[in-house]
């Protein structure tokens, strides 16, 4: 757990590109963002309030959140010189870059010695349980995909926020390093060892209000080769109520995996439904989300509207016509 | 890679039981044993010579392997003295104990000093590659079930000793800590990185002749709630020219998961062709291997019978009954 308010730290971020972390934080959680903190040469900006560490520390932030991605895998003198100061400070520092923060002895060292945490997001902090099964109160929505990379993570955080708009209860459930970011906590499912990756679902989605939705954050695809066992154990874990379906429409291979092509929305539906019920019976699909970040938006609407027909399941692209439609389908 | 010829070490095993690993390797890898070590009260017998530290190295003996389970998760004082004899001796150690040789000091200690391994086989030791889908040459069978612990290793392993003695070219591939003791090496799939799965079986069987076989020890069960991530894997991974359907009849539920029914014969079949027809379209189900070991003969081979003609493929128990015509089926 990571704890909020944060600093969202930009360091030299060349574009706002090399941001996005941030920017994700900034979209879906603004309220956990007390200010931005820029170095010289930053080309990113969030419009947040721009903040030293000691007056942003003042004013109760509590995490500096490296929100930028850095270049050749190192972390710069530059970088450095402010995350120690942060710590000094009384920040803790949390961070999805490849490479570790408790890697970095300076950083370990001085953490120590100030009494706070370093929060790598790739990484574990849990032992999680080997799953059992057990039905749990509380309703569950799994967004499942005929790829990795095709807008899962945003078709769950964009029905949450529509969710909470309309006073219901749920939670966005993380399952990738952005996700755990943006919420502060969450199970970084690719980094977990394979006995216990469908147990970590179960221990992230616990019982629940009878009337409350776990809105979790799917990963990869049934149908993908490197990943798929992933995708499985999500479904095993999750036990979903409901599944939405995400689709890229114009990519032509799966992603990583030239010559192989991406299973029918069709294809998607029939095995993810097969395979909630092992969990779960009751199990339904009950609307379809589309990328269609590359199309135009005549293209796209006639996209959805034929998917919706070809589907018979309520069918937008969450980004560009919002997720009302798939809460309404719950 | 686990140096052989062994010296097996069955400690103080209070029965035969105690000693099943130790037995697997005399069962399926005889020419790997040199002989056997009991301490006193050992009451496991596996009818090979017995050899003190010294005169086994001296016959050729590179490895003391751990083929007993120990009691209370607690490397005895007993044991330990053997062990550090053995690493003074030249012997390098290899276990599957949940409690890991190399959390010993004293047992790291002394293999550093004396330039020794320490194998503890429940723990990866190579860093494996993502999953990248490319065909391989070469056949591979895959062993599937219903159920975890229904007799997967042992139908793979009576398979490839039954295509050895036909002269075929074959390689039993071990996916679990035993199957890894029995023959050397392999992946302890239950233990690798979520995201590292099917790329660990793809470096596991690496091409290969035409007329080759890996035979993959299967895991766990597609419809098994806490563990169907890594049989997806495996099968994404191992990209099957031939699936072996296993069972066990006599079971209740699901192994650790009351209130869930095993599913079919024909449901593990056909999902199971639908995910390996992902990756290799040719992949076809050959046969299916019965545990019979709560039933009589009697009762054994008209149960095999029924399958048999229910499925329309060779159904056998290869304990009872060879693996003859599973073989026969390729």
């Amino acid at each position: 757990m990571i704890e909020t308010p944060y600093l969202l730290f930009l360091g030299d971020a060349p574009d706002a590109l090399a941001a996005k972390v941030a920017q994700g934080i900034r979209d879906w959680r603004p309220d956990n963002c007390m200010g931005q903190y820029r170095m010289e040469g930053c080309r990113a900006d969030l419009g947040l309030p721009e903040m030293g560490l000691a007056e942003a520390r003042a004013a109760g932030a509590k995490t500096l959140v490296i929100g930028v991605a850095n270049r050749g895998g190192v972390i710069s003198k530059a970088w450095k010189k402010v995350l120690v100061t942060a710590l000094e400070e009384g920040f803790d520092l949390a961070s999805g870059l490849h490479n570790l923060l408790r890697n970095e002895p300076d950083l370990v060292a001085v953490a120590r010695a100030t009494g706070r945490s370093l929060h790598d997001v790739r990484v574990p902090e849990v032992d999680y349980p080997i799953a059992n099964g057990v039905r749990r109160s509380g309703k569950r929505l799994l967004a499942v995909g005929t790829d990795c990379s095709v807008g899962k993570m945003y078709t769950t955080l964009a029905m949450e926020a529509e969710m909470r708009a309309r006073g219901m209860k749920s939670s966005f459930r993380a399952t990738g390093q952005t996700g755990i970011l943006i919420t502060g906590d969450g199970v970084p499912l690719d980094a977990v060892i394979a006995d216990f990756m469908a147990g970590a679902i179960e221990w992230l989605t616990p019982d629940n209000d009878p009337d409350h939705w776990d809105v979790i954050e799917g990963q990869g695809s049934l149908f993908h080769a490197s990943y798929s066992g992933v995708s499985l154990a999500l479904i095993h874990g999750g036990q979903p109520d409901a599944l939405v379906l995400c689709h890229e429409p114009t990519r032509h291979h799966m992603r990583g995996l030239p010559g192989f092509d991406l299973p029918s929305l069709q294809a998607v539906r029939d095995l993810s439904l097969q395979m909630a019920h092992v969990v779960n019976p009751d199990c339904r699909a009950v609307g379809v989300s589309i990328n269609t970040q590359h199309m135009g938006a005549e293209e796209a609407a006639a996209y959805c509207a034929e998917v919706e027909v070809r589907m018979g399941l309520p069918t937008v692209d969450p980004f560009r016509h919002g997720a009302a439609r798939l809460v309404d389908a719950l």
